[in-house]
């Protein structure tokens, strides 16, 4: 079949289109999907480089989203390791998900890892509550983009988001943030209090590292939550001091969407509201592109190179 | 007035009980006390040797807690930042609460600053949920004995306790711990994990620090949380790297109980409901021992030398 492949690791160069890829073969609890378009995310670049949190193994068809259809027409969008970007892929019903007649193929795969992150990081890591101000770090991103709306459905007081470009801050504020800001601010943890009244915040989404964690920590009200669920920029930020945590009753969480699964039913459910949000036009999917598969390369480095905004998709038909 | 002084800060032998300390004076929104008791807490043991999060100036009367009778009658238990060792305190409202007249002295001084603290602790920082596993450090002392029932009351589904010794572990166990670990054990993450049926676990109430908070965080479950209330072992735990929170989707939370007077409704609920419940017996004041002021050095000297347990008042009239 018609899948990418990877045989080293590398830069976007190593993503090869191949017409000769095995097929897939479903498992128990598996199912095979034919795939109308393959999402594809920040962590695939990273596994293309073999940097992502657990390690891969060669061959690989690379992407962890998909939505198509089964054998027995359930039109389903799912996670999975590895194996997205291709024409077939088979995924575990555990990761699938069942995707209403009105919802599109590129909502369909928005709301998976990204939409699942964004649910779980406002409403359960983060903890929003109403009235709390709440930093949205990359909110132009998938998650982020996601993350503002869910923070302001919440019921967020204030919502600030950072994007280090201004189109990518504008869009942030018409999805519904109070106030953005540039990360590259040399005190960061000043600009995220001016930006919230001269207050510190209660909640920050943070996916960069470095610097930019480590002045939101710095950010925190009494109570105030970071989530850490990433670090785009490579660099780890400086490690925490319970001490510190301690003089600010402050908290420090990671999140990996994977643990998440153990409650799937939380998922389930959190899948179904933002599908019916995106119906209702209470939440938007920023759309980055729907690709054709041959240029995945291109998409790779347009990811790596952060200059993308919103969902990316590949369509392994094209 | 008769209080106890210290006009330099060191060990045990700076505390001096005076008869010429001058009468505090109330000032707006503050209250004069007849004391009745005075608690004895870690902290005041730290704020002699200058120690404490916060800086201390001299001379001082120490003292956090008072149980005593107001001039309108009230009986109050209060919070303060000093002057507790004393006949006569001012409190501010905003750190007082009513007592119940079926609550006594002692138990009406225990459930400030320790039993608001396991209280929050459990019910906020850690949110002990039904079936919870939760780890309660220094089981035996003022917070630690409330919060190993505290959890119970709040559902958990096993109470790992730990203490330095053997009558430590016993009493813990008597209040409704499941198991009681030794924290000296050499890998202490594996002799938790052992005492949770072989699995990480879910709420971690650490106030010790070093290797303890190590190998706590070590031990935490997918979605673990680790309380960090205190450092009473002096040897800071090493900072923790949000990387590794993300791999295990963990949390780690500071604590420290003025930033919950913020919510002096919350904290107000708290304490009545407490109070009721030691009123109905459900929850009990492990009672360290009721002293004459006259003794105040050898209280120190013994809380110092983790020797005590349970809650540890004054009388300042003796």
């Amino acid at each position: 079949m018609r899948a990418v492949q990877i045989t080293e690791f590398g830069g976007p160069e190593v993503v090869v289109v191949r017409d000769d890829v095995p097929e897939p073969v479903a498992g128990p609890g598996e199912v095979l999907v034919e795939v109308a378009r393959s999402g594809v995310n920040f962590a695939d670049t990273l596994m293309r480089e073999n940097g992502y949190i657990t390690a891969a193994t060669l061959p690989l068809v690379p992407g962890g989203e998909v939505v198509g259809t089964a054998a027995d027409g359930r039109r389903l969008a799912a996670m999975t390791e590895r194996g997205g970007y291709a024409e077939r892929a088979v995924v575990s019903e555990g990761y699938a998900f069942e995707v209403p007649d009105d919802l599109d193929d590129v909502s369909a795969v928005a709301l998976l890892a990204q939409g699942l992150t964004a649910w779980w990081l406002v409403n359960h890591t983060g903890r929003v509550r109403p009235g709390d101000s709440v930093v949205v770090h990359a909110a132009a991103g998938g998650v982020g983009s996601l993350a503002v709306q869910l923070a302001r459905l919440a019921g967020a007081g204030r919502v600030i988001a950072t994007a280090s470009a201004q189109d990518k801050r504008d869009l942030a504020v018409s999805l519904g943030a109070d106030a953005a800001v540039d990360p590259a601010e040399d005190d960061l943890t000043a600009a995220l209090c001016a930006a919230n009244g001269g207050k510190p915040v209660d909640v920050v989404l943070e996916m960069t590292g470095g610097r930019v964690t480590d002045q939101s920590v710095a950010a925190l009200a009494p109570f105030g939550r970071l989530a850490f669920y990433g670090m785009a920029g490579g660099v780890a930020p400086t490690p925490v001091e319970p001490r510190e945590l301690q003089r600010g009753s402050a908290t420090v969480s990671g999140f990996w969407l994977i643990h998440a699964f153990a409650r799937r039913d939380v998922l389930t459910a959190a899948y179904a509201e933002m599908a019916k949000q995106v119906a209702s036009g209470q939440l938007r999917v920023v759309r980055g592109g729907d690709f054709p598969m041959s240029q995945v390369r291109e998409v790779h480095a347009e990811l790596a190179g952060r200059r993308t905004t919103g969902k990316l998709v590949l369509d392994p038909r094209r």
